[in-house]
């Protein structure tokens, strides 16, 4: 099992621009069903963990439903958050307590840090961040949410084009020190 | 001709980490007559420019000394810079205007961008840059100072691995408006 931070960025390690939209994001082509697509990613996976500002953004675009039939971990402060649809569990505090609920219900598959680039700092600052799969959008941003604003130490495992992307995964390096 | 901003940056798009300091990319392996190497690059440019810190970066690097023989165009807003060894011309103002010089000290070989980010943001501003070719390294920094930091469009035409690094090169896409 590994918690895959897969998600998509432009070229200079923005999630998001400087006026919150993906717009610079979804005008461009990509080939789900292609290596690194999401069909070829999305039977990988058997929980979401979330943060509130990307799932907000998702419910947005999706009409207020929450999507995914996976079960969807959402990380907040706001402890009255509701969210229609799917199986969502509303959760706060620190990454590592619910690190094994999150992890047994995905089953034997792999859980998906869909974002954003905060819940994927405090899941590489714990330790318990294995992959990163960054598809790099044609496109610099210049500001905005960074894609993983901590240090961290990664391995390039596999990398290829899909469509206009530019996409890679990194396995974590972890020290002598670490778990 | 080209203008071709060559350089290495975080996974995550930065090229000067917090501290000002380039260890985090000196300790990777690269191939330097693979392909994206340096020596593969490195016949294909007449000319270098260049920031000021970059360029005092390198400067410490190598004992005070400027290593390139090629026609090297500092930008900096001091105006009593000295640079000991190679040809150096200390300019100042817009990118435009010296444009044409910088060119032709070039001949019929590409010119080299070396960095630093702010000053690959004045040439693609001015939409003076045609090329972006950045060697990923396989960490995050998380802050620092950025590979490219505005907006802008590029077609992705190359890509590969070598060593550690993912390594990819990017051409520019000019709307119908621009030159």
């Amino acid at each position: 099992m590994s918690v895959v931070y897969y998600t998509a960025s432009s070229l200079d390690g923005f999630v998001v621009d400087g006026d919150d939209s993906l717009g610079w994001l979804l005008s461009r082509d990509i080939d789900g069903a292609a290596p690194f697509g999401y069909d070829v990613f999305r039977p990988t996976v058997g929980a979401v963990v979330v943060g509130a500002t990307t799932l907000r953004w998702v419910l947005r675009e999706e009409g207020g439903s929450w999507p995914f039939t996976l079960p969807t971990w959402v990380f907040t402060h706001d402890d009255g958050m509701q969210v229609e649809g799917g199986d969502v569990r509303v959760v706060s505090g620190d990454v590592t307590q619910h690190h094994a609920a999150v992890v047994e219900s995905a089953g034997d598959l792999d859980v998906w840090l869909m974002g954003g680039g905060d819940l994927a700092r405090q899941y590489a600052d714990a330790r318990l961040l294995d992959e990163v799969a960054v598809q790099y959008a044609p496109c610099t941003l210049g500001s905005g949410a960074p894609v993983l604003p901590t240090r961290s130490e990664w391995e390039l495992v596999d990398h290829g084009r899909n469509g206009d992307f530019l996409c890679a995964r990194w396995r974590v390096v972890r020290g002598s020190g670490d778990s």
